[in-house]
């Protein structure tokens, strides 16, 4: 289909998408934090380390309202790469998809109205648990409960996530669970060596075999509360994870709680599928044998900086853009060259 | 149609239920509460005075889980009676109707996910201004916010409420808007003195002829809440407003917001509009000429005491139970006689 590149499983990816168009789609955008996320270097989904509890819910207003209530800006690199969220604002906005918002940890209540999973934000893995026991059942639950309602009232439920710091959280999952994955990040010059080391030294705090302590201990509030939709949700509708590492650590540890996998894909941008210092496809296929959706923005063609900075891999995936301009182009049809005229219009809207 | 009578404007009524028939429906329960309630005397929403706070949360819990988690019991009047939330959890599974919370100022949280209206809860109108001039404004915008999305999921949204005290604020706010309203009532003796009482008192505390500082004044935050959500869902999808007088009173605040008068029906139960003490479609009409819908869950024929009771006046309507049983014979075509059957059932299933 033009526009949206299956990898991994060709033939139950072209059913998967054949069974969508021009199908209705609801956009989930799960929002949450990590303390792991305040070690210096580690990420750039934000401006200034202070405001980075800011991002999550700057980029459920943006994707709401067109600009942030919670902060000035919208969320961009500390030289002014805008958020991903805006590519998913168009794609959503081009195919009339609805989107939702659900707060699952986030330390900023964003302000507009939201689906509360009642968590506190998660710890700094390379010093405490994530999570206790406690909230992490009840966000699996909390979850469950959220994708049941949700696959229940769309063809397919598309999940995206926002939480500053979590390919190294969703790493450190993949890690603990014995997959050999790599991350991508939201900067060009991929912090290797630092991520490695956060992993490193929090897998010394784990010495069970169990995913469920090793998803509490590593992860972060996001994760079970998306394993919890998928399961849930996989039964009822079609769902896409609109992610690149991050929902492959959602995946690592979803395999526990199981899924209808003849219902669920994932679904990213050509930047995370194409990552060098990542190995995301692969990382998918040692997980579960589910189709690999890969949409490419085009982005390189852009005569806007901070639009070509997403294909020379800052901010390369995040807010569920690629699963979402995959959902718009099959319920639309509309076109890469459109999706890419509307993505340089919102870019100037903003910016000028 | 069998199980549901038109008062009202027939004619737009039988159209607004053919356009129906066999279509999807979402129900929405708005929580929510007023200190108002606590005057004593003039609820029986829930056994214990102390308890009222946990009255909307136990409904929404109820209606989800099955059983309460705030508290031991479902709610109850104090011999026993059971919340309305018993009719509307049977109506929306006869028919797997989803639903979702709104938590629009309950004292409590649900132990569930909900979508937060982030407000606090209405003040005692007899001492103060129920609520002040932002959050009221913040309650109409991320109510149509809410009502825009859930609308744009489904084809009727179904509006319901719970809120201990409800009554009283509604028939205030009619009132202050110049209608000739007199309420319902949780209760069989109507304590009809002291709820005029009581708006009298409040009805001092406005000299203004905004609609918008009456309601706010005169309130509770289910109005503004549910008045924003009609205003933008009639938009995109059909509307039930499930209940009898505090929907009145939504309706009453909501023709200043405006809404598209086609896409818009209320619906409740017989036991509201055959109250004596009431005059609850003749109010409707006094408001806007809108469809009113009314099923007789026929109750009186029931070998159970506490299911007998609504039919003789305890908690004769609330948690949108009219609305869903409404919308459960709209979708199913489910009998009278069956949803008879599953309520005499559900009520066993609870107390044995």
């Amino acid at each position: 289909m033009e526009g949206i590149k299956v990898c991994g499983n060709t033939k139950i990816g072209e059913t998967f998408l054949n069974s969508l168009e021009h199908k209705n789609f609801l956009f989930s955008l799960v929002i949450s934090y990590t303390q792991t996320c305040e070690i210096p270097g580690i990420t750039f989904a934000g401006s200034d380390p202070s405001l980075l509890k800011y991002t999550s819910p700057a980029d459920a207003e943006f994707l709401h309202y067109g600009y942030c209530k919670s902060i000035q800006d919208i969320p961009m690199t500390p030289d002014g790469k805008p958020t991903p969220a805006l590519l998913t604002k168009v794609a959503l906005e081009s195919a009339s998809i609805p989107h939702v918002v659900i707060n699952a940890g986030s330390k900023i209540k964003p302000q507009l109205p939201y689906i509360d999973a009642q968590l506190p934000a998660g710890k700094n893995i390379t010093q405490d648990p994530a999570m206790i026991e406690s909230d992490f059942l009840k966000a699996i639950d909390y979850g469950r409960i959220i994708g049941r309602t949700l696959s229940s009232v769309t063809d397919c439920l598309v999940i995206g996530e926002s939480i500053p710091g979590g390919t190294t959280t969703a790493l450190a999952v993949m890690r603990g669970l014995g997959i050999d994955a790599k991350v991508s990040s939201s900067m060009p010059q991929n912090p290797v060596d630092l991520k490695e080391g956060i992993v490193s030294k929090a897998l010394k705090n784990i010495d069970s075999k169990d995913p469920f302590a090793i998803a509490a201990t590593l992860g972060d509030p996001m994760i079970p509360v998306v394993a919890g939709m998928v399961s849930a949700a996989s039964e009822v509708s079609k769902v896409i994870l609109a992610g690149g590492t991050q929902m492959a650590g959602v995946l690592s540890f979803g395999r526990s709680l199981g899924f209808k996998k003849e219902n669920l894909a994932i679904g990213a941008t050509s930047y995370v599928a194409n990552d060098e210092s990542a190995n995301f496809v692969d990382s998918i296929r040692q997980i579960a044998d589910i189709p690999v959706l890969i949409t490419d923005p085009m982005l390189d063609r852009s005569k806007i900086g901070g639009l070509r900075a997403f294909s020379e891999g800052f901010a390369k995936e995040g807010v569920g853009a690629g699963g979402s301009m995959i959902a718009s182009t099959l319920k639309t049809r509309i076109t890469p060259d459109k999706l890419f005229d509307l993505i340089e219009k919102e870019y100037l809207r903003i910016f000028t």
